[in-house]
């Protein structure tokens, strides 16, 4: 009524959409039936790539900012959310593409060359605006993954490549957390505290325990010391400098404690989203993973392996990037240094309340 | 090698499928983040319709032919699989659309008026092709359910809704089943004799059961009587037709007959594939009325409910034609007819040789 | 080591778990293969309403207090997701049990009369506790729902009747939303003007378009009207309880007012919980009816429909009831009030910070 | 009417069921809510595990047979596809428990010491009665798997390292496949010139290339002579053992030149149940180790990774375990051996016709 009114075919482009489905092998005069589907599921990878990049810019532009607001952590949670949800939704299309047989692949493959899923410009971006680093990546038939792209997309990726990622966004947002140090709580100091409590009453139980031999004795205490070592790991400068340039953390310890922090009081009302942000990153990087391993299958299913040839096959090169192209790993070995919730530090009154909504706040304060 | 090499970007035309999401908000000067969702979610499913409609079609073009050729078979029923396949994996798209809220909704909804997904002219070719009828369509606005679609869509469905659909070609590849009839055996008259048989039996039962009331054993042998009479229906000629007019049944008695033989003795060699393409058919069905309903409470969802129109809303309208639009419903209903394993009536040994496969056969014979 | 060792098998109390399955076809001399899952689907659907009733529990113990602790909401929120993930991880248990077609159940099927589905005793406590009242069910067979359960059961259920249900604790939890009216705001004041002038200013485009024919433009500022009077319903309160009273709405005013509230002011700190809770409600209930739904679709496939009998089948009793028994309709039709987020009415400053963290807070004020 | 009537509540033996879920955490003094769905994940899990196994035992019956009857083999086909289902399902069942997060599992890990996934017994019967064999499997602890058992579950899975697995039943069954070789054609003879015919048409080609330089030209003749290679290393015996012996392969060169006919000739009626029975066992395979990879995706994020310790995490093992413990891999590399279906050579007329059903065979013949 209000707006010239437009019609469904013509508002979704249909004409292109449905008119950009070109069988090779007929054009080349050997129609095979399968290559429609496997045109099709590329399709909508793409444009279901395309749309986990729209949501993430928006999300890299809110964290670009010196501070988030408070008022966008709902937003900006429920988009990488949905990024989660694309990704469950578009791992299970392999199911459909596995509809193929490798006899029916083979009709056309060959008509493919050298086409390929490492072609995926949309892909590589995505996997660097979130924070996969170029030394990071599993090198291919030798060259920069991004050789295998076209001219201009190649300068554009070099150009992504420069722009700070979300991983490198997340670790500055967690860096300005406002209560790891408060006027009379630091936290690591009492949570270093709380840790050395917990062994040290654990190390008791070893030596009071009649039943364990001296050997057990010692190995159980050597295990508790190995714990404490890696603690103090997280605590000691210098350690977690070293560290990190074994690869064992790739974030700041600053960022990763703050994300500790997040993740030990999580009910506190400011900590919420927060927590829900670095679940969401979590999923995120768990279902990436999982898509790799899961194409990595299929390409095993397709293609076979090869016997005695130099070249690692595609399957392989798949399954060895799965775990190695994860980005936030640094959330996922945090758990390590999880403590049980009953030995957590208590937070002091006033920053508990400093964590609250302003309308709960005793007015007398 | 052998032939032009190809490009992964240009092979699957992204520049097109890629460049065909233009907000219409950001046309009108109020851009909605989440109008590119509703956008992309729409394109996949059109590019999955298109898929479905290219199994389908070539399922048509087997069926099509005086008889299907027994190699075909393996091949008809993986394409129908697929579609099913693609249904359940489209059915779970829902759970990404409803990442959007009824208010993102709000921010674009009035700019798309009034374009609707009543105007998939691939959605209802689908229906069409698999065999929905004209007059079993609920009417909505009390127009003829093309009028929605653009002129030459609605030359193209009423072409469409000429052509003989999967149902029909379906029926008559049933009523050919060569086995319903031999020699020396009358399937349904066997089979009829067996039910009679049944019914007797547990007659006698209950006539038998001296726990039982009078009362209770008027009301247990009529329920029997009502059994009887129902399966008397499917085989006699006039009550069929009688059923057949009143709406309970739509497919032929002869086709049903073969249905239910296929059903009965599907362990059969030469039934294995027919009892799989029929269970296809009832997955596909399934799965459409799946959809359908899941699009219902969606809309439900975004919409909510009008007060006091007089017209239906959407979900009322989706939630009305979720069952009435159901195609293969013989085929649920057919359950009905079955008798347990133990009483089906053993087939006759030439009978049962010559459903087997050829090398099995005994050279004697 | 400080606790005593406990293996996985007596941990899980396997022996038990593992030997709970008796054929009743084994039993009675015609052992059917299909039982077996038969079985272990139930077991495995009454195994997972126990974890939902166990979360439902909690978060109902949560709500009960006086006043819902802000440190609980996370937590609270966190349980209703997990039941919802359950609740889709179960929905697709359907594809699992429609392995066993409706010939391999008439196997044992008349050994388990008259054992059913409707004797869940979980099942009805989950809708009991979610808020499924009594006079809300449809009636099958003339009886109360709890005639078909054990008589220990009849009485848990109802005491369970009578305790306040998930509706009726939420409904009291909006009530006391502290922001729906404050120093200079009154929500729903505000909201009506600005409802109000959006349709004002509708009118007037219908007014002013000289394309538009008498007729049309009447029809046009009819139906501007309809929905000025359906947004006069929520905020009169005759109107409102008229309604109620027709059954369109359950929910009080109070409540749905803090709901809408929640809704379109979801951004602010302090509602970001509050408005996931309502969405997980929203999710729960749709989950609930999608389960209801494929199950009507199941029953339809495993037994057909029997003709001409008087009793509805199970088929027709589940597909009526899976919308009748939906819980909080109200918030699904609460959106037919929403209004594009341009036009909601601004927040005063000051109660937007009262809605923010403590810590954000100027600390002149 | 005719048997005892029976309860759901009983039939399902419910109080078991549902009784037998003890929180230790609760038993210790210290409730941990989330300890319930780690019970009942496991629970439910291993319930499956025993509907796995219960369909496994029954196609491990059919094909301990000297011969297969096939009108078993729909039969057979059908329960292997429903384990496929029950994987596909709970793959999914993942999800649920990650709604548990570390912390919550902390609150009662240490409770359940050394209790662990590594000692459920059904598990391990399914993987040794697929064909997991004793020296295939990865060491844990430097102890044989069963190690973790309890005594009389070490017994038993001994007793089941004895007996022929389905991987042993399968060869065997391949190696009777009667259409290998029939009077006028042997199958791999025929291959291998078709296979020849193909490469050394390839050869030609780049031999006629003008456009490549003599390098390439000698790289892409090097890559075709490897291909070749390859393939007579399937076709020749003394070659085969060699790969064998290497791992390569594990089936006999007899099964997989059977497995490689089905496959390519596999629209004939014979080869359609064959071939899906081939299908249905790459696709079980795929999903026991997607089981195994996802559940090594979740041991990092909930135990995170130790440092510096000499074991390995259970983490890694699960990630290295994951694809050394396929089973039917023979059948994913053998899709190297194909070719395109235009290079196939067609199958003698007669022996296509002893392919088919008695009822297509011409009366003449």
């Amino acid at each position: 009524m209000k707006y010239p009114p437009v019609q469904y075919h013509d508002y979704l482009q249909m004409d292109k959409i449905l008119g950009s489905q070109t069988l090779r092998s007929e054009e080349l005069g050997k129609k095979a039936h399968d290559e429609m589907l496997f045109i099709i599921v590329h399709q909508t990878y793409e444009l279901w790539f395309k749309q986990m990049l729209f949501e993430l810019d928006s999300v890299l532009e809110f964290f670009s900012q010196k501070t988030v607001d408070e008022s966008l952590m709902g937003t900006a949670v429920s988009r990488l959310e949905r990024i989660v949800e694309i990704q469950k939704f578009i791992n299970g299309q392999i199911d459909v593409l596995e509809t193929m047989t490798p006899l029916d692949f083979l009709e056309f493959r060959d008509f493919l060359y050298p086409a390929s899923g490492f072609q995926s410009f949309q892909w590589r971006c995505l996997e660097t605006k979130l924070g996969l680093k170029m030394d990071q990546r599993l090198s291919y038939n030798q060259q920069p993954f991004y050789k295998h792209l076209k001219p201009e997309q190649q300068k554009q990726i070099t150009e992504v490549l420069q722009q700070p990622s979300l991983f490198d966004l997340i670790e500055k947002w967690l860096e300005r957390t406002p209560f790891v140090q408060a006027e009379d709580f630091v936290f690591w100091k009492d949570y270093q505290r709380a840790v050395e409590n917990l062994l040290e009453s654990d190390k008791q139980v070893v030596n009071n325990n009649t039943r364990l031999s001296p050997e057990e004795k010692k190995r159980n205490l050597d295990q508790i010391d190995a714990s404490l070592a890696t603690f103090h790991a997280l605590f000691s400068e210098e350690k977690y400098l070293g560290l990190q340039e074994q690869g064992y953390f790739r974030m700041s310890a600053k960022a990763l404690h703050a994300a500790l922090l997040i993740q030990l009081y999580r009910e506190q009302p400011v900590l919420q989203m927060p927590f829900r942000m670095i679940s969401a990153l979590i999923d995120l990087d768990e279902n990436m993973t999982q898509w790799r391993y899961r194409h990595s299958l299929m390409v095993h299913r397709m293609l076979g392996r090869k016997i005695g040839t130099g070249g690692s096959s595609g399957h392989e090169y798949l399954k060895a990037a799965t775990d190695q192209h994860k980005i936030f790993t640094d959330f996922f070995n945090l758990t390590t240094f999880f403590i049980p919730r009953s030995q957590i530090p208590a937070l002091p009154n006033q920053l508990k309340q400093r964590m609250g909504y302003h309308y709960l706040m005793d007015p007398k304060t």
